[in-house]
């Protein structure tokens, strides 16, 4: 089980580290600038995540494999980035997993310090979408997750699922499971279905 | 006592929640980026300073009120934001209010955490800033207090007076009030009379 | 040695702070958004490090000499901006020494707080960088280390060294003492000789 989970975990950091690499090399930055953002797209939010729940060293710190997906990422994406832009669709697919784990063993392990309910959902979101965040600001954007499809919403929808789950006290696999099949659901909908929040009218001012 | 700088504090996160949601929705993010924004520009210079002097998990996180606050305070500028700007004059004035009261009450954490003096003023000054900053960044513009008015040298006055008085053993209530009114007049004052600091001068080149 | 240690990090800071305060004076930010700036690009990479490894409060922080050689630099700067512009080339070589000796430094510190030797050369890389990356992000830019000549890799050069004599048991003074001449050595080369690395070339879409 717990190689299942550390298995899940560095799949979704590598597909969150593509995300960054191709974001990069759009950006035509130089090998290492590419690898810097696989590396923060594909950890960030987990850092944050450890950082403000007292966990120091962050696991993705402390353990060299998450580097070591990171870096392949950024390689694979550096050479090949074509083939990585023709495989982006599936890639999205793997994404939307991706979120659904870092949403739900973030919420996990937010509950495990002694966090409340709220505040640990909340961790588990900004587990799935805070390297994305990063990545964004470290290419000087508005992070894309502040204005587009169901990307957050998502992730909060499964946190919220593994807390309530915690809260009646029920078996955590099956709370885990079911979290994340509706992170991924309502995601891949939000893709196929355009589906997308209200976004603000700014005042005439 | 303990009440009433809670109430305070919730004020101020309140206040400062207020200008990252509108922010946020003149750059037409979504709701969960106008709450995003909202969260960070409330909380984000309390949560900086936790971080840094090792008081984790920082309160914004582990009390679910500073939450609740920031959501309340981005909800209704997402749906009334023409209310939102009309109120903003008199909204600056809490705006102030907010900022005197983080750069007093961040400085006293800071100190009541054994730091210097020194330190603890800036960490003090970084607690009333802080979240204005982090809102600017994820919007990709340079934070606005790098370059404006009398803002972050009112939060530093206030914390200075916090830091005096605790090194002089006055009583803290007399202090706390005292940097307070200095930062608030300071503030008050530099939006009136337009006070602004010095601009460089780029060389040239 | 300890003292010795210390002046060394205190001028890495000073000559990292002249560079964020440099940039400062260039957008035009007052007063104390050159300050900011000073402290954030002289200071950022060893705070990130040091929470990272669970080193709170950072040494830049409980520590008030950091801020002052920072204030100074900054100071300077913003008074005497296009003297400092003139004699950035001498600059540029204290920088060089900076890279180093912060590099050096901080994977020193990250293995004796237990990290594992990877990560260890990978924060040192990070306590070299990170000022440049915070000062670069606060103003609303790409970080140039992402793009730019050999800077990242002579820090991440000169970390390796360090954690290889770490791991073969050399003399620790040695060691530094290595780390730091390679990193410099390949810093000063890719000025003079326009090192680069390869940049990505983005898919045609």
């Amino acid at each position: 089980m717990q190689t299942l989970l550390l298995t899940l975990d560095l799949v979704g950091t590598f597909v969150f580290a593509l995300s960054g690499a191709i974001a990069g090399v759009k950006r035509r930055l130089d090998v290492f600038g590419v690898l810097v953002l696989s590396f923060a797209a594909g950890n960030a939010g987990g850092i944050t995540r450890d950082l403000l729940i007292g966990a120091t060293p962050p696991g993705a710190i402390s353990d060299w494999r998450y580097l070591g997906v990171s870096v392949l990422a950024g390689a694979i994406t550096f050479w090949w980035s074509s083939f990585v832009e023709r495989a982006w669709n599936p890639v999205l697919v793997f994404d939307g997993a991706g979120l659904a784990l870092f949403a739900v063993s973030g919420t996990e392990k937010a509950l495990a310090y002694g966090l409340n309910p709220i505040m640990a959902a909340l961790l588990g979101t900004l587990t799935g979408i805070g390297g994305g965040m990063v990545r964004d600001v470290l290419l000087a954007e508005i992070p894309t997750v502040l204005r587009s499809d169901l990307y957050a919403v998502a992730a909060l929808a499964g946190a919220v699922v593994v807390v309530i789950g915690h809260t009646l006290h029920l078996p955590s696999a099956v709370v885990a499971a079911a979290g994340a099949i509706l992170c991924f659901g309502l995601r891949f909908g939000a893709i196929h279905e355009r589906w997308h929040l209200p976004i603000a009218r700014p005042p005439k001012a």
